[in-house]
C-alpha cells in the first residue's frame, strides 16, 4: 500500500475514449453500481468484528488459492510479453505465491486498525436543548480505476470493506485475468462470512466504455478515485460527474537554503531521488541556494551521479559540476516532469523568494521540502508552499500513509477537497449530522 | 445566511449553455482566477485581527454606500418588472436600506466567529522522531455560481475572506448592476484596508460563457459551490472539472411511527411544512404509519389545509381527509418533487420498513425526520437513513447552519465528498501537513 505512481499501460485507450458508453454497458454498470449500493447498506450497520473477521477470511481464501491466482497471472504475463510490455510492467504485473502472502499479510494489518465508522466528530447541546452528533459513517459506493498492479484490486477492496463499503473496480485490462479470479475469490469468501459478495465487484469486462459508465454514475457511485498515471488521472478528472479525488502526480522540490547543514542535505537529497524511483512521493528538482551552490553541488552532483542519477541542470548548476559528471541542459519541460526515473533536475537560485517562486510555477502540490538551520526560513516555507505535504530538515519520501501513521492508505489527494494528502480510512468515510429533540420546532 | 434555494431566473440558458466559451472569454476568466490565486496568497498568511478589520470595514463601506446601491437595484428592479419577473422573485432581488443594514451586521457577525485558519487537525511525534501536525489552511480560490439574490454576493464574500480565501462571483444577470456595483464597493474597501481588490472578483461581464470558463479553471480554482435550483447545480456538476460541492436540493421526509406522541407530530409537520416555503430543510412528504394515520391524518390534514397547504395525497390519506380538506391524488412525481410551495405529498405506510424503503427511493439526502416514542424504532431510522441530517422528534427546518451553531454557512452540501450538510467556515479551509525532522530519510 505504497505510493505508487505506475507507469501508464494503455491508458487513454484503455481508461476511457472520446465515445460514450453504449447503452447497454450503462444498463449493465448501473446494475454493478445498484448491487454494489444495495451490498453496502448490509455492511453499512455491520460492527467491526464482523468487518475484521472477513477480512481475516479473505486473508485466508487469497492464500488457499494461491495456485488459481498464479495460474490466472500467468495468462496475464504471457499476453503482456507478447504484446512487447516492458520488464519493469511485467514485474508490477507478476504474482507469486510470496506475493499473495504479502498482499493476504496487507490484509490482516488493515483488520488490526481502528474502526473510522462510528467516531463522533461534533458534538453538543444547543441552547434550545437539541442534542447534536456528527458521526462518522461510510461512503456508500467507492469506484477505483487504476492500472495493471493486481495488489490494487485486494488493498482497494480491504480498505473498502474496513471503512464500510463496497468497492467497483476498473483495473488495467493488463491484469484481466488476475483481476477476475482475484474478485471472484473475494466475492466468494465474503458470501461465506455471510456478507454480499456484491460487496466487490469488477466491471473490466465492459472495458474502457464500462469505465466511462461509471465516471458518470452520480447518485449511484459516492465517490471515485483513480489511482495511476497523469493521463488516466486527467481522463477521470474531465470527464466524470461522479465526485473525484485526484491522487499521486508528484513533481516534488527539494530546496537547500543559504544556511542548510549541507551533511544533513546531501543524504536527504539522495533518499528523496533514489530511495524509489517512480513514486509520487520522489524528488524531481533540487533546488540549491547560490550562496552555498558552490560549496553543496560538486559534491551532490558527485555522489548522485554515482547512484546512476542523470543530471539536468541550468547553466549555473553545468558550471559547478565536476568534470566527469555528464549533464543535460535543463528546459521548461524539465521542471515541469515527474520522471519517475533516476532523472533529477537542478537549479541554482539567488534567494529564498526564487525558491518559492520556482515551486509555485512548477509544483503539482505534492510534497516539497527544505533543508535549513535558519528559523524564519523554515516558517516562510511552510507558510507559503501551497502543497499537501511540507517537510523541514527531512525527506520527501516520508508522504505516505503508513510512514505517517494513518496505517494504510488508498492513494495520495493532491486536490483540497475532502482529502489532501495520504487517504487513509477515514478518508473512504462520510459524516451525518444525528439530532435528538423533544418536539422542537424552529420559531 | 439562511438556507434559502431560489427559484431559478433563467437558469439553464443563463449559467451554462450546450456551447463552449470563446477564447477570448477563457483568456479573461483564468486572468481573472490568477489574479484571484495572486491576491489569496497575501491573504492566507495574514492573521484573524487583519481579517476581521476588514470584514468590519467592508460593513462600514456597504452602509456608507447605500444610495448607489439601491441606485443599481432600481435598474435591475426596472429591467425585471419590465420582463415580467415575478413578485415573490423581485421581492428576493430587491434591497432597501434596511435591507443592506442587515447585510452589513452579518459582515460583523462573521468578524465575530473563531478562525478556522490554523487550527491543528491531527498532530503526533512518530516513533522515528518526526513531528506532525496537520493543520487547517485556506482552499486558495473559491468559486460561487448562484441566482438573483445580491445579499449572497456580500455572505459569500464575508465568508471567504473569513476563511482566507478569495472568491470569483458568477450571479444571476437579473441582480447584475447590484453586484456590479456591490463588488466595486467591496474590493475598494479591501485596498483601503490594505488587502488586495482582486480577493473579491465577479465574472458576470462574460455572461453564460464565463460561468462555463470558471467551471473548466481547475488549478485556477480550488472548489466550486453551486447554490441555487436544481437546474443550474446539475448544470455545473455537468461540465465541472473544478471539484465541486453540490448544495441544496432537498426532498425532506417526516415520519410519523405508530408509537408517535401525536401532540408532538402536528406541530412538527406544521412546522417542518409552513414555518418558511421555498427553502431546501422544508419538508415535502409526510409519511403516517398506517396505526395511527385514522386517528393524525384527519386532524393533520385539516390542520395543513387550514394553513393553506395543499395536500397530495395517496389512496389511503384521500380516504382518511375530511370532507372539508380538498386533496389531489398523488402520483410518482409528487414522491420525486421538491415543491419550494406551499404543497404537500402524504402517504400511509405499513410500517417503518415501508417508510425507510420510501425514503431510499425518493429522498435527495439531505434531511429526514422521525416522530416515535419507541427507542428501536429511532435507531433503526438514524442508522439506515443516508441523509446528510437525521431527526428525531425534531423539525426538519433545524439543518442549517445558524440553527446547529456553525455560525454562518455558504450553502447546505447533499454530496458526501468534503462536507456533508451546513457547510460553514471550517468547510471552506483544506489540510497542509507539516513535518519536521533533523535530516530524517526513509531507510
Amino acid at each position: 500500500m505504497s505510493a505508487t505512481v505506475d507507469s501508464p499501460v494503455q491508458v487513454s485507450s484503455d481508461a476511457a475514449g472520446p465515445h460514450g458508453p453504449s447503452d447497454e454497458v450503462v444498463a449493465q454498470v448501473r446494475a454493478v453500481a445498484r448491487r454494489a449500493k444495495d451490498a453496502s447498506r448490509v455492511l453499512a450497520t455491520a460492527n467491526r468484528s464482523t468487518k475484521d473477521a472477513a477480512l481475516h477470511a479473505l486473508a485466508d481464501a487469497l492464500v488457499a488459492s494461491t495456485d488459481e491466482i498464479v495460474a490466472a497471472n500467468a495468462e496475464d504475463l504471457a499476453r503482456g510479453r507478447a504484446a512487447g510490455t516492458s520488464a519493469g510492467l511485467l514485474d508490477r504485473l507478476a504474482l507469486d505465491p510470496g506475493r499473495i502472502v504479502a498482499i493476504a499479510d496487507a490484509l490482516r494489518e488493515l483488520a488490526a486498525l481502528p474502526d473510522p465508522v462510528g467516531e463522533v466528530v461534533r458534538g453538543s447541546t444547543l441552547p434550545n436543548g437539541l442534542r447534536l452528533r456528527q458521526v462518522r459513517v461510510p461512503m456508500g459506493v467507492v469506484g477505483m480505476i487504476y492500472e495493471a498492479r493486481p495488489n490494487v484490486t485486494v488493498d482497494a477492496a480491504g480498505l473498502a470493506l474496513k471503512s464500510g463499503n463496497a468497492v467497483v473496480l476498473r483495473g488495467g485490462s493488463a491484469a484481466a485475468r488476475s483481476n477476475e479470479v482475484i474478485v471472484g475469490v473475494l466475492a466468494a469468501a465474503l458470501e461465506q462470512n455471510g456478507l454480499p459478495g456484491d460487496l466487490v465487484q469488477s466491471i473490466d469486462a465492459w472495458g474502457r466504455e464500462g469505465a466511462v459508465a461509471l465516471m458518470h454514475a452520480r447518485g449511484l457511485v459516492d465517490v471515485l478515485v483513480p489511482r495511476g498515471g497523469a493521463d488516466l488521472i486527467r481522463t477521470v478528472v474531465r470527464e466524470s460527474t461522479v465526485p473525484v479525488v485526484e491522487t499521486g502526480v508528484g513533481n516534488c522540490h527539494v530546496y537547500v537554503d543559504e544556511t542548510a547543514d549541507l551533511a544533513m542535505a546531501l543524504p536527504i537529497i539522495l533518499n528523496a531521488k533514489t530511495q524509489r524511483v517512480g513514486v509520487c512521493n520522489a524528488a524531481e528538482t533540487l533546488l540549491v541556494h547560490q550562496a552555498v551552490a558552490d560549496e553543496f553541488l560538486p559534491v551532490a552532483l558527485a555522489a548522485l551521479a554515482d547512484a546512476g542519477v542523470t543530471i539536468h541542470a541550468d547553466a549555473e548548476s553545468r558550471r559547478l559540476a565536476p568534470e566527469e559528471v555528464s549533464v543535460v541542459p535543463a528546459t521548461d519541460e524539465d521542471w515541469a516532469t515527474e520522471y519517475l526515473s533516476l532523472d533529477l533536475a537542478v537549479k541554482v537560485v539567488e534567494d529564498l523568494d526564487e525558491a518559492l517562486e520556482h515551486i509555485r510555477a512548477w509544483s503539482s502540490g505534492h510534497t516539497e521540502a527544505i533543508v535549513t538551520r535558519d528559523l524564519a526560513a523554515s516558517e516562510r516555507f511552510v507558510a507559503e508552499v501551497d502543497s499537501a505535504a511540507v517537510m523541514v530538515n527531512a525527506s520527501t519520501r516520508f508522504t505516505d500513509g503508513g510512514q505517517l501513521g494513518l496505517g494504510a492508505e488508498i492513494g495520495i489527494s493532491t486536490q483540497k477537497l475532502h482529502a489532501r494528502g495520504p487517504m487513509g480510512l477515514a478518508e473512504l468515510t462520510t459524516t451525518k449530522w444525528i439530532v435528538h429533540g423533544d418536539g422542537h420546532v424552529r420559531p
